[in-house]
């Protein structure tokens, strides 16, 4: 390549970050780094399970110190891309605050001790998470091996830390953390849904959770379950609108099974077959499934 | 171990290589390393969305260098790779320009030199998919989170650079890029499919878009959905036929849908249903939808 | 964050430790660790198939050298793990083996051995698997394509490894392997199922194959599809119990089908259309598909 031609193409190239801008705010206001927010969704969910996610061995009498290595060496990192996010959205949305990064820092340091706060509280979720995914599943030899290798519990632990952050203000950061999980099982739980205790997902691969969902205590979901809006022709209205469905307490629902809107709601103690599609609410203890298996056989 | 046992294992496994080896050619003209090309195709990604893919701090005057930097860094890994590409393709089919490796090194230059030229089309075709994924989702924030976050997006990027790689004959490197993608979002595009402008694919997982799929503009895609084949039964006979579906400008396709047939057409301006089972063609302006919830509530 | 405000979060974390522990051993006897189980999986990928995975240029002249220097890589970390995975077992389940950790490394030398003496075997299989895809599949350009980048063959080869330590008695190991692979591709197969020659599975994301499942030799299976258990609410009363089908030689099931429960057989030389669920056995030489496409066109 000449170096001519080579001129020739970064000039055209150039011209094209001029035309067609994908943010004018791009190179002013930096995104959080996917990169270290994936570090840190790491390390938080070694403090979540001391040892599964590190591989290392861990004793009792020195794990204050380990734990406290841990969030020493994950707080800095924290309320940098914290400030990042909420500096990014100050610049995005001509908040007045805009510019003013030490306050944002500071604000960024309270809302990551907030969070270390509130880990206990998520820890008692998610071992319950843990001991529904036993509970549920067949296969199951113990569950450390849940811990260690199931895709439901790696997503539903990142959900719930992504969430915590959603609850405290932090913009960006949740989204990152939830498609880094998305990416890593193929389940995509939006952080700004609210599950409640005994949360099960198994298998996982396809499941959809939508931004407004609100699902109950002890739901059982499989893989390829979507929990999603009817339609998205209203397209940027519906922002904040409810358009996800609510699952009440003790439902269980099984494979492909798809159940749609804002006002859909699947009573208690219910079950969804396999494969079912719902648009409409259901009254609680019912068990819904396709009616007759449809099928030509020859 | 003993070292005979040792020499004993080494041996049935050399002889297993000679009894069922898995190519015949593979000691004598590599394949494109896969690594190396899923470092390339992110160093591309950085050149289409600058600093989101890095996540560096970027300045808008010093831009170019750091744009001209980028392509140095992988010009010359992306021409070794393609060269390795037409080598072992030439070994493959006993063309005659076998061996010949100094000609083909030149083509891998004219096709660098090429896709690079491309660029500033690709980002105008990616930028319109960035704006129909925000006009498509309510819960996006901006579109900066959709280019840092978004599976959809990562997916339709690849597929667009590999697609790219295609149509200037390059072979194996664009299936790498697309097999990557789809390890990463579960969104399974082959290089070969046709996909107009403003595209959008929204969650994502399970997509499968066939390789000689014909997609218009503004076209939506839902998680689970697949535009495939309706039977393989034809084996290495269909090779280059059109076997997948062609798909008109301004058409949904909600989740799970299923459209097979490289004679089906889903005529302009249709909306395909969460579901739907379809094998043949379907007029403009329809929508289509399951008919009945076929369920049984007890 | 004060030196006080630390320290209180740090005794209340520690707290939690107690109050919700992940499991009483769980600093006492270590699991495997994920990343070095994953790194043996790619070194015995790499053995199964020299060349492809670490993309490096073998000669055959020096191969012999190439893939000893590979076993002993690999070995000494494999035994190790192998160790610790059934010192593990032992502490779970009070085993009167348990701290003798001396004769658990023999087994788990013994163990190593075996597997590496089954390396030609499983060749023989993969090899077979690689050639099912070459014939299944209309877009593969040739046989080392599909090695270097088709999901299906990276899941078969890890569930064929893990599968082979499962029979050998490894505990967790083997489902640590075939969750790398479904995080991968998407595709999760459980280690227990009994897969025959021939498997072929097309483009995979979605793919569950339980742990019980039985399949025969030349069977396809493509995208999203299910062979599950009925039900499970019976939770760990079912360990160990068929509860998934079992599929005979020759059958196709295409995208999306659910095939569901431990005594369902579907019959050889069938065909199992796309979008089908099916909880009854079916006999030979069927084809089943859904009946109408129960659609409202307007």
């Amino acid at each position: 390549m000449s170096e001519s031609n080579m001129n020739g193409i970064i000039d055209s190239i150039m011209e094209s970050y001029s035309q067609y801008p994908v943010s004018p705010l791009q190179y002013k206001c930096q995104l959080p780094s996917r990169i270290t927010v994936i570090e840190i969704t790491n390390k938080l969910r070694e403090l979540i399970f001391p040892g599964y996610v590190s591989g290392k061995t861990l004793e009792i009498e020195t794990l204050q110190y380990y734990i406290g290595e841990l969030i020493l060496g994950v707080k800095d990192k924290l309320i940098d891309q914290i400030t990042t996010a909420l500096l990014r959205e100050a610049c995005s949305y001509g908040d007045p605050e805009n510019g003013c990064e030490k306050k944002l820092a500071k604000r960024a340091e309270n809302i990551c001790c907030a969070f270390l706060q509130a880990v206990p509280k998520l820890r008692e979720y998610i071992a319950a998470d843990v001991q529904a995914a036993y509970d549920g599943d067949p296969a199951a030899l113990d569950k450390d091996q849940i811990i260690a290798s199931y895709p439901g519990i790696f997503a539903i632990c990142v959900y719930r830390i992504a969430h915590e952050f959603l609850k405290l203000g932090v913009p960006y950061i949740p989204r990152i953390m939830t498609e880094y999980a998305h990416n890593e099982t193929g389940i995509d739980i939006h952080p700004g849904a609210e599950i409640g205790m005994n949360f099960f997902i198994d298998h996982g691969t396809g499941v959809v959770i939508g931004e407004t969902c609100v699902i109950g205590n002890n739901v059982k979901i499989y893989q390829g379950v979507t929990l999603g809006a009817l339609s998205t022709r209203g397209g940027r209205s519906l922002h904040n609108v409810k358009r996800h469905p609510t699952i009440e307490n003790n439902v269980t629902i099984y494979s492909g099974a798809t159940v749609l809107g804002g006002n859909t709601v699947i009573g208690s103690d219910s079950v969804i077959g396999g494969g079912v599609f719902i648009t409409k609410s259901t009254e609680s203890n019912m068990r819904v499934s396709l009616k007759a298996p449809e099928l030509e056989y020859n």
